[in-house]
């Protein structure tokens, strides 16, 4: 047959502490019922993400009911890692109710390899009382992921408050100049406060796995 | 002679409310000391910007002595008219001590058309309470001008606490992707708080002369 | 349940003199639904953007039945302020038929929180007659609105004619360099004539609330 | 030797009308001295773009006698062609003051292939009267070239009041989004006046070049 | 009505020799619908550009009968102007099939306006004999449309063997770095050969609009 | 006076864990002179950033004296806190001895806090076998800086070989596409390996501000 | 008849070596099948590029079984030269599984050259063993072509490894700044491998066009 | 000391046939010294690029006098390989004299490594016949590399005229759009001629390196 089997990285995990993910957006239906199937067979773990509902909703019945699939977060799961012991490691804030669907990847990323999170969502700067309403309890978390798009404030709104590690995503939410996300992304990368980081627009993905690779850090100490 | 004329808008002020500026940054030294000599003979009053320190410098000293000079602001008032009596109609908020010189050239402005302002100098949101301090004051002015690089969060902010005209200066100081100030601009065009206007980077007499609209627009009611 | 409520900036009409607005351009139909019953149940106002057709008439008849919607805008309105005494503070200018979505949003913005506004339309510089035939007419205006897009050559000959409170709307009408606003936006920033200021690309939202916040200023000296 | 000679287009006059240009801004004071050199040898005409003043001075001191140098055009001559009879062809208009450079090389390249032009320089939109002032005169010309940086709503207003052939150069004149000339070359691009034309931002012998190829077309009818 | 009506610039022929053209892109179906009305009741000529297929399938039965469609250019006419006696006045070069509709648009233009046209498709320099092949037939038009997409080098190859009046159009054809026309357009404006002038990319409308100016100085010498 | 202190953001290092750096590079001398004179009469430490070995050298002798300067950083140090214990926290590669500066500025930035770090130059992938060869001493690193310029594959490759934290520091290093480093920018940000984060172009102090927060972490558990 | 003919570069194999594709990406399907009969008609050989699996499903039946069609590349043959003896001449390299049509389409061109080749796909570097594994093998390939998006950090590791001519295809999978392809390009222009050469995003076609140029260049030896 | 030993990549030659190069733009005059003093005690022999006029200047004469300089290329030599027997292995050809600088680079690259080259300066395509008149004699070298700025037309016609093996070095020459080389690299990617390569804007060494890879192929055959 023409198309080669998909090549798992196999030793991601020990290598790296992070497992590989199947990056569904650019895959057919047949592709991803294959990858499934063959998970299933090899009793491995799988993580799938950017599975729109519609593709979700063409595969075959029997590879949906192997798959915990969640829409807003275009994630599914088959199997997890056990939860690890310490529950709220992560803070994921979002600006807008629109950034919900990256900042839910993100966390079914987390859920997937075993670490808790707490979610603060719609805590914009446009009505600033609503972050600092919270800061106290944020500064608890050792990672805070911050999802926000248009210009991105809230990021260095929080880096200047707290010392956790802060991982910005800027999300392609918006119009004009914010279009894609660029002007977020943007912002985040000049931020005027110290030691905020970044990764590509919209990647919530990307996100958990930098807190990942920050907690398994404090877990080996 | 080649070189013509310097051909003044005579009658911008009666039209609307605005003088022309002098754009020195484009002129030669002998353009600028003929357009000074042309106002003094016909006894206007004269707004010269972008005007560096050098040269200011290479003018004659004949020319240099007509001349109210600044050079942070690089801005040069032969004349100006008399101070209306609310002396303090516009705020003028900075992020960094870097935005110096847009501020002042605003303020510059201003003052040329006799309008006051108060400066609220290094108030960016890396550190918040700096900003918040001073919120009760600034919701006193019905212009704020918010000047700001990189992130340019400060105006999101500003324009979330008060609801006072909101003008944006985003500034070119930076480096990376904040270099040339687009960074900034893209933030505040895409500000999450509602009616944030902008003007082009570091136009810190566009958003002096935009104050003059709104503070006419109230005078004349 | 998964999904958090819209979390309302509640007091933000006390704060700043605007109202929250629900963005519904990347909401679904049901959360949509369900933020205009929570507004329904709390007696409170609600106005709704970027709302195509097609979402409306996806919504239920009975929560349709609480709108009062404009397809051209885009807009929902549940409830609205009483009109202030002078009807006529706004004019909002555009260039061609193709912008009349962007300048229906600003006018009906200005309409729920009770200003009134005069629309100028289809008076583009190509046929420059149009424009100096209502010169006159819109300097009695406070604050004019300019919503252009390709050129927007319009928004500098406007500024250069009156001396009213400008703010421009670059609009993404057009197709090669004009395609998503980014020439229209980068010319009103640019713009020769003094004090012209911006909102982000079709933010006709955003120019109705800089309206708002400069007619704010008017009304309370 | 390790130079190779400058190799000219020989007969580029006799194939379509227009001279070869020396652009000099990238090339040294002793290419050019033997490119000065070579054409008196075989008494050819020539013509110089992009000749700073800096690097004319640098020339050996019988080299510049050759040469009718202009500073503000940057351009030099050596030779020329008869000025046909109707001296006046060509309109050059420009916004500001800062253009003049531009407009001047436009000039010396028509000059150098026989053809007049007249000027109308300083007459931006910002103070619109200027252009008004001058349409009617503007109309017996057959072409216009129009110089303007920033938001170039010169060459839109322009182009929508006479039927003249309209060949913008967008000038790289202005800072922030002005800055290098974008703004003003996609202004002219997306222009709502039907049939302007334009070059390369700051090309004023390319507008010359095509204004020669539309003169040349009327002139052989 | 909410609505208003379409306000064409009535004058724009006899004011610049050019009839103003309806942009159907952005206009709904019943709209297009109200304007043709309107000019067969007034006994206007109308220009209808940008009309898709689709769009025009929905008009009304009387209303296509009313219009001469063609579905390549996306043009539809209403009347026109009696055809100049010289029937060749302009060619139309394409670089490749894909280019056709854009060289259409601008041959529907020309005819409109009463002007002739030749086409010479499909003779992109990858093949370089295919328009070497004509250049003796392309020398005898006074204005050559060159409309070429991806790196556009035939603009240059002809701009460098004809002396013609030669007026570029950029298209959006091709991907990657091609895609929506930027390298064409950055090709013709830095164009090596002397006196290239460009339109907007795709603009077929505006380039025949150019060639009508400069047909019409032709005409009137 | 005109121009403001300098407004301290007095109590970061209590409220985040990092001091406030002083950025020199729009900063005049007398600015940082009075700067470092203040700081020395509260006996606060100081981190001076981008002052290059020209404005420091036009200090004066006895401020020079004062500072703890190193020239290839651009930094100067005047106090800094005890080192920790644990010395080797950090690992800082670089991918060419270009990116040098940046690198030695991320490590200054560490050792002012009081953090360690050790050094992996010139390991760039176009010699694979010296990354691979450091592959095992660096998995005892919990965060590893890795500072590339141009394609930046370096990031990359780190990120899929180790577990720790990664944050990436794209250089301006390159000419062409990769001059002011948007193209190794936009590598990381793309970057191939999860969980790989970024901070601004050349922003070395920003790297090791998002590392003290990440080792901050650890050492609170 | 209105469209006219397919204009084929008749000569081009023997000009250069490479047969003319047919792009079928902005070609309606009657205009595929009239170029489809033509060639049938003169017996000559064709290749389609860019023909979705929609469009050729479009085609009529009698045309479909004339093709010798491949969804996954896009692209169909009809007739094809002799396979050269040698039959492993490029080896074609993917980063991921998502570049796979990309891959095919080139490897499609080149079999319908008559040369052979053979895919090493799914080998990026975030696991840097699967690259390793086949280095030695790879290295006995004269021409590799590396497909690759995102950070596209590949196409530098194999530049490094191996002696071989590179050719680069940068491609459009990923989002945000990698949407679109563009950091993936400019990730292979700013390579720190010397001699890695590129085409266009996605161009799979051209970079067999390339490896057929230097191998036949080659076998002429 | 500070700063770390330049480490070389030893075995590159062994590895891929191509010397590494050391990139003196942005190393200072004492790294350069001590780099060229390491190479003369090693025997080794050494390849220096982009080493301006002035840098070379600057280095002790006796360093100078290890070094084969050439200030054109911007290029220093310390030994080089014998030259391989079929002398004319490469062409280089350039569109304007502009071009030289980035021409000689890719000349002494090829030459360091032991291959021949000739020149084809200053065959731009605005006068066409200059690159017909040599199209024959470019036929026989199996390498041909294209320098070419501005609209880089010349890569497209050379890559349909003949069958060799095509590199394009896209060059910064120009100015407005041109400036930088982006236009000349988008032009040579979207080459409507099939198989031309590219590597970055001015990079004439990476040119040659190319070329060595494709010649070692041919060789080794």
């Amino acid at each position: 047959m023409l198309v080669p089997e998909f090549k798992p990285d196999t030793n991601r995990w020990q290598r790296i502490g992070i497992e590989e993910a199947v990056f569904c957006y650019s895959k057919t239906v047949s592709q991803i019922e294959s990858i499934v199937i063959d998970a299933k067979e090899d009793q491995r773990n799988l993580f799938l993400t950017r599975m729109s509902n519609a593709k979700y909703s063409e595969l075959e019945g029997t590879i949906q009911s192997l798959i915990d699939y969640e829409a807003v977060a275009g994630t599914g799961i088959i199997g997890e890692r056990p939860v690890v012991e310490e529950s709220h490691d992560v803070a994921v804030v979002t600006a807008g109710t629109s950034d919900l669907s990256v900042a839910r990847e993100a966390e079914r990323t987390l859920q997937y390899h075993g670490f808790g999170s707490k979610s603060f969502y719609d805590v914009g700067v446009a009505g600033l009382w609503r972050i600092l309403e919270v800061e106290q309890e944020l500064r608890r978390f050792s990672v805070v992921i911050v999802v926000a798009g248009m210009d991105a404030a809230l990021a260095s709104v929080v880096g200047g408050l707290i010392p956790s590690v802060i991982i910005a995503v800027p999300t392609s939410v918006g119009y004009g100049v914010a279009e894609g996300g660029r002007s977020a992304l943007e912002s985040v990368l000049s931020s005027c406060a110290p030691g905020v980081t970044t990764v590509n627009i919209d990647n919530g993905y990307g996100a958990a796995c930098a807190a990942i690779r920050a907690l398994s850090a404090q877990y080996s100490q």
